[in-house]
């Protein structure tokens, strides 16, 4: 553990040991996303948790992460997404490689493509579950008669924020980022020329080709929002809120955004005040292996361990993928532990372990690791930047193009994509990752600065809910543009008139010339 | 002292007593600029000298706050500004109360106007003198071997900001906010809609008319940048920097931009992750008073007292306006300490104790403190929010009307301009602030709301600053925006193209079209 995280820990344990104490019975209702993004909501219920608050959990009653049973939280069931089994993402990851097929410019708007439909069919799911669980006047009361503190939710589902909306909690949110929709009237700014808007695969150093395709982007993704995604909910809105309101409006009206993101790893954007940065909060120091993986690594002596898991999608490699993968690692000095669902490849070697499950972040944070094939899912690449550990991407879905073209970018990620891997490239890849010291040198360098801050994005986390619900709301911390008009948010009304009235005064100038020229000519002529 | 203020403090405490002490024996070069600014400085020297920091102070030789000789600093004398007296300060004044007498939607127009010839004249000054200071080959030699590791300036002075760029060392900026010049290629995005442009006297929240009152000032501000304080350098930019390098381009390399503002009393503003708030970072609990003075306050009773002090500017207020002043506070119950020089006016109460110099922190943590008359410079408010003390503003000049602007429309404070004022209204303002309890209310709820914060803001710029040197710049929190032409950073050109595009589109579709017709409608004569 270095000086500056031993620092930080101890300052945030300072900060959170010496807090106010009078929100320590707070009442918190939290709806969470399932999925990976639960493992991130969890890891704050607990410290919640422990700081004494009383937690209830939204849930559906067959998630497929999200326990019933829980001694830290108590649970709600309503229908809200209807359950998608792994067969539905692995269909979203096919269609996402074909997508990979088309040239670089045109994929990216594919892969939007791919998310906007599976957005469409979801926001139709929530709506409707939502306006069936406000029908439910019996269940409304019981939430209304609760008398919650805080709704803490992830905007990623939209639930929460209805919800949190309809009950006017103050509201928290946990978010990864501006998937889809307009960063201008949620998070701040996001000035096209230097933002890159989520799947667009772009850096913030953009040539007139690169802002052109960023623009196509924030259009396509502002068309998603206004034309697709926002009509989703119109009935509901105008059944169960007032005049006006809309996703956008309750979306702004959150108290704090805690986004999942860190700059070592983001490109630098413009925030508002009551945007908090938690990026990598759910990082932790290795805890010692279990015996048979200790025994395992340290077999492999001097060369060190390669660590592979796709998370989630554990399933969505093809046959040809996983054989290609497999015939590459068996040819590595190293030896590999990789985790692994279904027949195992034919061509494995003797110095791959395969497992179901593997404690990741233990064995980022072992000495021995060498690298991480990894499909980019952001938990993973926080978990890869904390512990230093460089990564072969392996992008299948969604934001993990952007995620590993973000690290490749800091020169501390190599990446092949799936569609095109063969054991060739990908041994090559992963052997320049492994020998090549810069990828090394790189993400050491991130590890080191995304741990010097003042405080531990976990603390950071808790203390910010904890300051909602004190001052119940932040009220002073939220941007007046949110409550404009677009047009008159980018001032178009204003250029309007100023325009007019600069063309008015020219035109009347030239006018009174010209009389005044007319005259002296006509004079002139007389005179003649 | 409050749970929050003493969690905040001993969370402070714990983070800089564990912080990475590689920086202990840094050198740093700062420029500060004099007069308030100066006092600012000050405090963040004394604790970064107190963490044993070796620190070089340049300042004129005939400054005026700033002492040759420090416990805690060497100075080296170098010719920046040329000093100005109070007279000078006085005549500027007289000059912005000429400004007040114009119609509201102008008067703000004429102060930028004041403001805008002391800048002008100021860098013109400052330009020549850095061009000396540059062509001295013996002392710029000095400085470079001197192996500074961290410049930290105001760059309210731009000699600190031309040093740094040209010395290539890493800059910290200890700054009050954009006063004039470019925002959104300085701190972040500012958009008119909701960004109230400096010395506009406009809130967050801006009907139609406001916004286009805005929008002047914003081209007033971009004109005097350009136009105007720019050219100042152009000579000194073509001899000693690289093409293409300008003031804007230099104050956008600075690594962290600690601003002396906090939400409490700014409105929501974007901004980019290098900028870090500091306001009220001076701000301290109060001491005890020496003997006389706590006797006169206690010999108050329960009335209380009311603290007058209007700053550097303490003898800028006409003969007319301190005898009705006078006036008004003899009628008061309350007994007032009134900082002032000068003859004493003749209607001078028994209730008022005239004094050259008061302890004003240590008076307004005073628990029979009422009000504060002040002329609203930047310290003093922070100081009356840390303390919960409600404010009756007597603005003079530059900022402090936005600043009493800002408080009055938290409902913390009143306003009387001196050029209208009157022993009537001022009395008639006075006693509302101190009997409604709204203006005490709401300055409390301020007070609390400053205080809640993680690390307090002395902790948080030690941190940031040792930061900067501890990993030689903050590069990854700069915004990529700043490099990019204006054109290109509004993204007109993409627009332009964009535009372009689907108007040859249609225009190619219409010309089809039309042949189309042209050939069906000539069949058709054919055929008839």
């Amino acid at each position: 553990m270095s000086t500056i995280s031993i620092s930080a820990t101890l300052a945030g344990l300072c900060l959170l040991l010496l807090s106010p104490t009078i929100c320590s019975s707070s009442k918190i209702l939290v709806v969470p996303l399932d999925g990976s993004h639960w493992l991130n909501m969890e890891v704050i219920l607990k410290e919640l948790h422990s700081r004494g608050h009383d937690i209830t959990v939204l849930r559906s009653p067959q998630s497929w992460y999200i326990p019933k049973n829980s001694s830290i939280y108590t649970s709600i069931d309503v229908l809200m997404l209807e359950e998608r089994d792994r067969d539905y993402y692995n269909k979203l990851v096919q269609d996402t490689m074909q997508c990979r097929r088309y040239p670089t410019f045109i994929r990216s708007f594919c892969n939007r493509h791919v998310i906007t439909s599976m957005f469409t069919q979801g926001h139709d799911v929530l709506a409707r579950s939502a306006a069936s669980m406000f029908d439910n006047t019996v269940f409304m009361k019981k939430l209304q008669d609760a008398k919650f503190d805080l709704m803490l939710t992830d905007p990623g589902l939209t639930t929460g924020v209805l919800l949190g909306g309809y009950l006017k909690l103050p509201m928290v949110f946990n978010a990864r980022w501006i998937n889809s929709g307009d960063g201008h009237f949620t998070i701040a700014p996001s000035p096209v020329s230097y933002v890159p808007v989520s799947v667009s695969e772009l850096t913030d150093q953009m040539d007139f080709v690169e802002r052109t395709k960023n623009m196509l982007h924030y259009i396509q993704a502002v068309v998603e929002q206004y034309f697709i995604i926002n009509p989703s909910y119109s009935e509901l809105f105008k059944r169960h809120f007032p005049p006006g309101t809309d996703l956008l409006s309750l979306q702004h009206s959150a108290d704090i955004w805690l986004l999942r993101a860190d700059f070592v790893f983001e490109f630098p954007r413009p925030t508002m005040p009551n945007v908090v940065y938690i990026g990598g909060f759910q990082c932790k120091e290795a805890k010692p292996l279990p015996a048979d993986l200790e025994a395992f690594v340290q077999s492999s002596g001097e060369h060190g361990v390669v660590i592979m898991s796709v998370g989630t999608l554990v399933s969505a490699l093809s046959e040809e993928v996983t054989e290609a993968i497999a015939a590459a690692f068996a040819q590595l000095p190293q030896k590999v532990i990789w985790r692994f669902e279904g027949e195992k490849p034919s061509s494995l070697g003797n110095n791959t372990l395969v497992v179901k499950w593997l404690p990741q972040k233990d064995l980022l944070g072992h000495p021995k690791t060498r690298a991480f094939v990894a499909h980019g899912g952001t938990n993973g690449v926080y978990e890869a930047i904390y512990h230093g550990v460089p990564v072969l991407g392996l992008p299948l879905f969604f934001d993990q193009f952007d995620n590993l073209f973000r690290l490749k970018a800091r020169g501390a990620a190599q990446m092949v994509e799936p569609q095109s891997l063969t054991k060739e490239n990908f041994l090559e890849a992963l052997t320049d990752v492994i020998e090549t010291p810069s990828y090394r040198e790189n993400i050491k360098r991130l590890s080191k600065l995304h741990r010097d801050r003042p405080v531990s994005p976990m603390d950071t986390a808790i203390f910010w809910i904890e300051y909602v619900i004190r001052n119940k709301g932040a009220a002073h911390l939220k941007s007046a543009g949110f409550s404009l008009p677009w047009y008159s948010y980018f001032c178009l009304d204003v250029v309007a008139f100023i325009l007019a009235l600069t063309g008015t005064f020219i035109w009347a100038f030239v006018f009174m010339c010209r009389i005044l020229c007319c005259r002296r000519s006509r004079r002139k002529t007389k005179a003649e």
